[in-house]
């Protein structure tokens, strides 16, 4: 700033203008600086958006299998929709799912040690809708859907009928993941749906299956 | 035993019977009763052995997405497939991958803390297939499969063109599974490839994208 007075004092003593004009130029030099440091804010701004919606489209390039999550305490079953679920270990065979800390199911999961992981096919795309945005405190989600159990054979969570895949699971290790929890799972007990079946498929935020 | 051998006593007294009878009658039911053993063991094992299958199909139902995860350290840079993978938090968003002590890609990114996921398009079995079978101990999978390499904005390893996505990760934590790593990953930057092109996918130990 200094350097800009000391250039148009310069500029004024050599053409020997008046300082009015002077003035303004010096003006028009501070509110151009103005509109460069607004800018450079709006540059940075969208740079930092962009980058970020870049990693969150590239994570949901990510294909996801639709899953709903079963949990069952002081008789209470409730189910959720999940999406952030893989295979870590083949033998033994270990799921690893991730639920937010706020959310019914997971302190069913981390009181019991025990949940169900049931895949969707591609027809139950209602039943992923509802399960995933509606709470387990307030309603009963599986009598809402009219889903069917079906008992397990090792752990107490029910099975659901009609989907592709059951997976009877007991939890061997609990890891922090910032609000949420990760949960590993040894599947110890499984079913397989009908063979016509096709699986739910989530792909950029829509379902491609 | 003893009940069965009273049993045949009582038989031959009772119906007197040549006591050569009698000791073929014992001889029938000592094979029988092992017959029974040997068939009570086939079931058992094939009965685990269906368990298995099951539990095993059942994994195969969630669907995969086919990733490289690449690597580099003292200038050597190497690539595998990587199917085990997915979101587990978005805000910041992260990512756990499974990987097999054994490998050659393990060591490289527990000591590097960084790595890069590179999502692979349809188009792509090739690569895939390549990646996932040979070792980059032996091999340098990026020069025979001719890949092209993207320098990247944050982390030392590059980025590979011509993918769906690539993500450069940073470790933030490491967790044992079994013979196996869970490797967390902050994305710290990414990129997204060409609109058109589509996801590669595998269920069932089959792409059928």
């Amino acid at each position: 700033m200094i350097l800009l007075f000391l250039l148009i004092d310069h500029f004024k003593t050599r053409v020997k203008m008046s300082s009015n004009r002077a003035y303004y130029i010096l003006k028009f030099f501070v509110f151009q600086s103005r509109i460069w440091q607004f800018l450079r804010v709006l540059i940075n701004w969208r740079c930092v958006k962009l980058d970020k919606d870049f990693i969150n489209l590239a994570a949901r390039s990510l294909v996801w299998p639709v899953c709903l999550v079963g949990a069952i305490e002081n008789e209470k079953h409730n189910i959720m929709t999940v999406a952030w679920i893989t295979q870590i270990s083949a033998n033994p065979l270990q799921l690893v799912i991730s639920i937010d800390k706020s959310r019914y199911t997971h302190n069913m999961i981390s009181e019991t040690g025990e949940f169900m992981v049931s895949i969707l096919s591609s027809e139950q795309k209602e039943i992923a809708a509802v399960c995933g945005s509606r709470s387990g405190r307030n309603v009963d989600k599986i009598k809402q859907l009219k889903i069917e159990t079906v008992p397990s054979t090792v752990v107490k969570v029910p099975r659901l009928a009609g989907c592709l895949a059951n997976m009877e699971c007991k939890v061997v290790a609990q890891y922090p993941a910032g609000g949420r929890t990760l949960f590993v799972g040894e599947v110890v007990a499984a079913d397989v749906g009908k063979e016509n079946l096709k699986p739910m498929i989530m792909y950029r935020g829509k379902y491609i299956g």
